[in-house]
């Protein structure tokens, strides 16, 4: 209760080449300062009908209901699993690295039953498995997947992954966290119902909000639920009404507003950028990258056609002490690496180029701190 | 999904006179531009410490568990309520403005039973009513209640209420939403159990975290559920290896580092300030305007006692228009204030002179212009 002697916070500057926050970009950061004004103020309500239409342009989808959740990427998790998921509910769930475990731990707290189709950390979902577990349980209603697992760098096929899903008659649920804006993402061409994301990936913004999109095939099971969403803050009917309610908004929360402006401006960035040129520079970058690490004799774990361009998972070579190369690269050299996860922690390092970091300057930096520290 | 053509968002500069967000201090928003670091970055880790610790001096609390949700004061509620309450449990509301019914709402969401104790709009919760209601329903294990509502104006005594929960052997679940910082919360004193409140009041933060606290007595009933809390992302104890992990930090979700940052900085404006003198600059701030208000022979709601100092419920005058009269402070005065809620739409403004929007010159600007447009 004492009063507290403490100054103001002043972060050095990063490189931030781990799984997230990546670097933001500096028209980001400003955005982020500019003046707070009132969550009903009609300029604002303007700017929330264009942030939706610039996360339809990203998410490459018509969707109605496609907003940013006012909450990080988990909560945009929980938004999809609490809308679509009853108790009851069969839901199958690809567990190919951390973040399938906690969909499965979503959907068990929905009062849902999870069936598991796993397979090794570092790899896509497999097809086949998820075929005969669709096979298996006639009765299931959801197909859950990660399209690109931060964990491990393994890139699965949402468009096969939701075709297999479809033609067993389930909704997906696809967590496009890493992905949106690092690699081709297709909501309407591949049919993904509903799908949430992050902004710290590549989008380059700050954490702390989750854009989703939600089909009429997602929200047609949203509208005829039996039981009320069990979250208060997450249940989009609700969400909807200040979203997108025409004329008259109804207030549900205060959304954050100055974290809005940065969600605006990082979603003007990549508009300009253009969707296809982004993805391109994450390709291109990932190739210097792979180009400079296997030239030091460092190998990727996953393989090559599963590869996701933006998160990479070096093999750390034997004898070598991750935490201590890591802490050196911090303090040493102003750059932040990823640890493993899991039963990779202390055999991979997770090297992110997202975004505003996939740039030359940002390998090249990165390729030679390594180096210097490896003392290859 | 075609590429959209928009243009960076330049918000205006209002003066936030409404029932929050309030004026953001330029040092937040200067805070929220500093360079993002990673957020399990040993310096961002500090960084966390520091703002536990202010949170504990800004609610006057020793509460191990104190920290801000990563989400708005919406979020900081359901928090409160998912790890509280379990499915059969008995709890009694105060319902006297609109975040009573929320938190009912909240109630059965979790599958427990929801008692009202129902009091006019406008008014304190009743203790007689309470105390009556806690004798009425010997099995109920909570009381839930709202400290300033923000929809109506009224401060209910918290200390009061706490010591008859108590006296009934209930826990207390309380909302301070607007209370933080503008007028006396006494969370030990007072003894409150579990206790949210949001930053975009008195804290004159930007809108988007949600700082709690629970005492032992709750972390108790946390520790000994018998059910796993419903929400995956609001879970404490999940949320605890994240905020208090000793030495190693357990990865939960990724916390909105920059938005940290604004809180951090506002909580040390807060403490340069000194509580004492917070409460006591609202005290006055608010004495100016409400004779300046009934010196234009306008009335204020709330009986004397019962009311806010942060948050002014004016009576509109007969024959007022009151969205005109809003439309035009806010386009030729950059002047926002606040709209009565459900009944009381239409019949009362709300004047907030929250954190750095209570000063003298907001005071005299505020009543300056809306004596312009009401050509009193």
């Amino acid at each position: 209760m004492q009063k507290s002697h403490f100054s103001s916070f002043h972060p050095p500057q990063r490189k931030l080449l781990g799984p997230g926050p990546s670097d933001v970009n500096p028209r980001i950061l400003e955005a982020l300062s500019r003046p707070t004004i009132g969550h009903l103020d009609p300029l604002f309500i303007g700017m929330m009908d264009e942030l939706k239409q610039l996360l339809r342009y990203a998410f490459q989808t018509e969707n109605e209901v496609t907003l940013p959740i006012s909450a990080p990427g988990s909560a945009g998790m929980e938004c999809c699993f609490v809308n679509l998921v009853e108790p009851g509910d069969k839901v199958i769930v690809c567990c190919n690295g951390a973040f399938g475990g906690r969909m499965k731990e979503n959907v068990i707290r929905c009062g849902g039953e999870a069936i598991i189709v796993e397979d090794p950390w570092g790899r896509a979902v497999d097809l086949d498995k998820v075929e005969a577990a669709l096979k298996a349980n006639p009765d299931a209603s959801i197909l859950a997947f990660v399209h690109a697992e931060t964990s491990t760098g393994a890139l699965s096929d949402a468009k096969a992954l939701a075709k297999l899903a479809h033609d067993y008659d389930c909704l997906t649920i696809v967590d496009a966290v890493t992905s949106l804006a690092g690699v081709p993402l297709k909501v309407d061409e591949w049919q993904l119902d509903a799908v949430y994301s992050g902004t710290q990936k590549c989008l380059s913004c700050i954490p702390g909000l989750s854009p989703v999109t939600f089909n009429e095939r997602a929200m047609e099971k949203v509208k005829n639920r039996k039981s009320k969403v069990q979250s208060w803050f997450l249940d989009l009917s609700l969400m909807l009404g200040y979203w997108e309610g025409e004329g008259k908004r109804a207030y549900h929360h205060t959304a954050p507003i100055n974290p809005l402006y940065g969600l605006h401006e990082a979603l003007c960035i990549l508009q300009d950028e253009g969707l296809e040129n982004s993805w391109e520079r994450h390709r291109i970058q990932h190739n210097s990258l792979k180009a400079g690490l296997e030239n030091m004799g460092l190998n990727l774990s996953v393989p090559e056609a599963e590869r996701l361009p933006q998160l990479n998972a070096v093999i750390i070579p034997d004898g070598v002490n991750d935490a201590e190369v890591r802490g050196e690269l911090l303090n040493k050299y102003n750059l932040e690496i990823g640890a493993g996860l899991g039963d990779s922690a202390g055999k991979l390092w997770r090297i992110g180029l997202m975004g505003y970091s996939a740039n030359t300057g940002n390998v090249l930096y990165c390729l030679s701190a390594l180096k210097a520290v490896l003392d290859i």
